[in-house]
């Protein structure tokens, strides 16, 4: 097959004229981010009669005959509408009849390739084309401006082709959201896309059907915008700990830890075959028979070496090795024996002790254990990865990986944590308003029109704080609404309880906080009367629970009674309970789920749709 | 048991006296980080006068009698000599006689506790203690000062103590590397320490020894400062890439891709037993199988050993027996591998339909394929986060989980990444001369004295570099030194090779560049003489490759054939291959190990004490 990609193109012989260098041109590559054209405050217009390469993926194409009057631009509306109702490959196969046969050729159609009705008249000879095209660093798209002869034949232009050109700025005539454009002088590659299988040639697609495609979905605006929320949340994040001194911890991902108040862990291990579907008949075949009688002739061998070893006097710690190589063999074999004797164990009897790590160990349901050995030294930390649960939501598919922030801070009790976790919420949202003002505008207008809304109330004051025992108390006032489920003491807040507070009487995030001791991990702080816990949650408005944090028991008598009561591991926790054996320290801790900030911040109703990878039960695509 | 916590109490019963505010008290809890106090400019002095409230674990305790001579400190270093000769349990129970009984009881011990002869004479009646504590926020301690009588029956402030006290900073009479220390007020907390199983006790513990503790090893203050230094190198690589307008993209953990370039993967599943952690482990130590882990060791050691027998040009006939035995090892250990691996399904007798994702997934051993799919639409992105590897390297034991920053950019070639590459290594180096002067003292000091001027050289001036063709030359040409694996072009550099170019011959990071195919992944573009590739490395002084990077191969038939030549399977690589078939883009990216840099950036010699949690065959503690 060709390639893909096409060389270097001269659309113009002309020298190039001696225009200033654009501004901010990329450290490491000849392009211009369009950010840096786009997001000025004067929206590019100082930068008119720059010359400056850009590259980018090819969002809309749109054509007028060069007998048109120049400088005049089609109206993109009715332009795009039209483009939009058949595919970029039937376009341009009835509209430039020469590139049938090329294009043929390219999408691999060999036969009859059925020909529909031109929709409009085909333009015969030169003609200019205009593209629009996104190269990741803004929401917004640059239109570009070439004439039909730059393209070299076989280039065809269309949705979802990768385009560096280099060209002038030039000032739109008729500007209306944007002011500039670049004429192209150069084109300098052109990464073309096969028409007939490009799932992305609609202008519109809904999130749902971008899932199917995991690997082109970010060039879907939408998700770029998402993926850049989510993006500086992370970054905003480490930025908020490290600037008052808290110290990242990489928590391992890979943990011996089992138990806790998680749902089921996903188990790692190298014991299941392992070889890439490559060999599996090979794999299959290693498993037949071993030859006991090999061993045991081995055996033989290493005493009868032995013997010489000893007869010829030689080197003694040659005899020492093979001897102690002998006893080795001879405890294989014994243990060989006794294997083969034994039926073949079922997955619940499996022996752990040849895996990686000789012994069962699980992906990671929460950094905040690990944490609070390092907060029981270093005072504040914190860490920003990736956690691990399998059990599924009633009520909607849940993420098996999560990225999560959790901070853990020792001198600590319940308010100081709680304090700190809403700085954070407020600071995440606080950090988007003022540095993602145009992605925001963007999922403003494709996903949630009241993104904007909600962050600028969260910013605006104080969360509202009520206990559990209060948020009862409040549900059972409700007059013009029946739950659900049954408010009543012990139970744990539904998620249209949690909703009515958030999204209805406060309409603010609520943290809810002492919960009965029975709804909380054994880990946390038992209050003095013996009912409740020293746990809080954040509820924000729309995607609910989005903080869970708690005083951590420090008393080593009342943490073992716990771990007992729960019936969890003792021999598991016992480095856990040596924290508070040995120097043991008032701490607090949270962690923030940032899929449901950047569901916050978008209005995103689908958590598959929030993070760049989703993997749920059944799917974990690429 | 009774609580190891103890509550508030005060010294004095005076008044407090109206002093002014400390600077900067931490946000979220009533502590002032020491940090605050003793990294000023002024080490504090500026302070002097102030009532502030501290926390701490103590590292050291001292003590003198209320008639020694008030204001004369005891000599600091003949003091801590001699508290380490003693466990402090011993010290305090010789040296404060009415403290026994209740110590006695605090740690258990309610039957004869044999009675050491006092090394010194125990001193009775009130005296002034010294503790020097330090709580992770900076590597100082401070130094507090308090009356015995603060301190309630049943407080042994010991070393590992957590302490939380009010006081005034004053100045230290006889001032040496502090100015100030901390007049006891009020002493706010305790958190004991169980003295008899308190493995911390001694002032200096090898890192080595800390490893067994690893709940505990953030005390040391040495590592307090690698997690610090680690933690600045975190930061840092975000704000390198959010700086430029590069897009963090959360990659996947869990990932249905398991061939490539890479080693064994782990496998990530729900199929084999997971219910609570109920006595799996105890399985494990009851199991009476031959230890599998110490054949391989015995293989390592026999290796290790031939080596030495073929450098020392000794005995041929030792050298040969001694591999032969190797080799029989080596065949028993395969064979015995089988034996245990038929106890376990395979993969080939495995449903996995019935697994969590229906198919077989593993721990992502590289971001590097995701992040493309990502660069291909968004041009610059990055991502910060743990891969897995289960292979060995033949030197040293390898990090199962590792954390890499790891970059991807469109429109670039070999040598833009390479810049991009090379100026994230600085920026990471400068960062810490600039922001982490003092860990770096303490590490050059603890650890390596060479470490700071080893980070200088590195931001001092541009890398070597040189193709791999260069490379082998110069090795070629080396005279006075004989390198144990042969020079041939097409082989990979020995880390012995590696650690010539740049601790010998250039002194500073090469970058070696355009290596044969054979050595580099399927994804790395081929060159035009279709024997190398565009690929890097970089090799860092002491720890040798810090980044490995590559321009992608962005051609659709050319990968197609790589993917075909190295026998990887198609279908898992068909949507990697569209990525070249829809607006492919030249595009290159590498990967930098945090761990690492952590260790040019320390000097400590083994991985395991680089990061907080290591995971390595055979070990995931905690």
């Amino acid at each position: 097959m060709a390639s893909r990609e096409t060389t270097v193109s001269d659309g113009s012989n002309q020298p190039e004229a001696p225009l200033p260098p654009a501004a901010e041109p990329s450290k490491y590559s000849k392009t211009t981010a369009l950010k840096s054209i786009l997001n000025r405050d004067d929206k590019g217009q100082g930068l008119v009669g720059r010359r400056v390469v850009v590259g980018g993926w090819v969002n809309s194409r749109k054509e007028r005959a060069e007998s048109d009057a120049p400088g005049q631009l089609p109206a993109p509306r009715a332009a795009a509408a039209q483009s939009q109702d058949v595919s970029c490959y039937d376009l341009l196969v009835q509209r430039v009849p020469f590139l049938r046969p090329i294009a043929r050729i390219l999408v691999g159609v060999i036969g009859a390739q059925p020909e529909k009705p031109a929709a409009s008249p085909a333009k015969e000879g030169p003609f200019t084309v205009y593209l629009r095209i996104n190269d990741g660093s803004c929401s917004s798209n640059l239109q570009v401006v070439m004439d039909s002869s730059m393209s070299l034949p076989g280039q065809v232009i269309t949705v979802g082709t990768c385009i560096l050109v280099q060209g002038v700025l030039q000032k739109i005539l008729a500007p209306k959201k944007h002011v500039v454009e670049l004429r192209v002088e150069k084109i300098l590659h052109v990464g073309v896309v096969d028409v007939k299988s490009y799932p992305l040639t609609k202008s519109r697609i809904s999130l749902e059907s971008l899932r199917d495609h995991p690997h082109l979905r970010p060039r879907s605006i939408a998700v770029g915008s998402v993926t850049r929320i989510c993006s500086n949340l992370i970054y905003t994040g480490h930025g908020f700990f490290q600037k008052k001194g808290f110290i990242h911890v990489q928590t391992p991902i890979i943990t011996s830890m089992n138990a806790g108040n998680h749902g089921k862990m996903f188990q790692v291990t190298t014991l299941l075959s392992n070889s890439g579907g490559k060999d599996k008949s090979a794999a299959v075949h290693e498993h037949e028979g071993v030859d006991l009688e090999a061993f045991r002739a081995s055996i033989r061998e290493k005493s009868k070496r032995i013997d010489e070893l000893r007869r010829s006097d030689s080197n003694k710690e040659a005899l020492s090795a093979a001897e102690q190589d002998l006893q080795r063999s001879k405890e294989l074999v014994v243990m060989l024996e006794k294997q083969q004797q034994s039926t073949a164990p079922s997955a619940g009897e499996m022996d752990f002790s040849n895996d990686f790590f000789s012994r069962p160990v699980y992906l990671s349901a929460s950094a905040g254990l690990h944490l609070e050995s390092y907060a029981c030294a270093l005072s504040s930390v914190y860490t920003i990865g990736p956690v691990f649960e399998t059990d599924e939501s009633k009520s909607a598919a849940k993420l098996a990986e999560r990225w999560m922030i959790e901070a853990e801070l020792a001198f600590t009790e319940l308010q100081d944590v709680m304090n700190c976790a809403e700085d954070l919420v407020q600071s995440l949202c606080y950090s988007l308003l003022e540095t993602a003002g145009n992605d925001l505008k963007c999922v403003s207008k494709q996903i949630e029109k009241n993104c904007i809304k909600r962050l600028k109330s969260i910013v605006s004051g104080s969360f509202a704080r009520i206990t559990y025992s209060e948020a009862l108390n409040i549900l059972n006032q409700v007059k013009d609404k029946s739950f659900l489920s049954k408010v009543g003491w012990g139970n744990t807040l539904s998620e249209e309880q949690e909703s009515y507070l958030a999204d209805e009487l406060y309409k603010r995030p609520v943290i809810v906080h002492e919960y009965p001791k029975g709804v909380k991990p054994f880990y946390v702080r038992v209050s003095d009367d013996g009912r409740t816990v020293s746990a809080f949650d954040i509820i924000a408005p729309k995607v609910g629970v989005v903080v869970r944090g708690s005083q951590k028991e420090e008393r080593m008598d009342v943490i073992i009674k716990r771990i007992q009561e729960l019936g969890l591991p003792h021999e598991q926790y016992e480095w856990y309970i040596d924290l508070r054996k040995h120097g043991s320290v008032k701490r607090s801790g949270f962690s923030l789920d940032i899929e449901k900030m950047v569901m916050t911040a978008t209005g995103l109703a689908d958590v598959k749709d929030a993070i760049p990878f989703p993997r749920v039960r059944g799917h974990a695509k690429l």
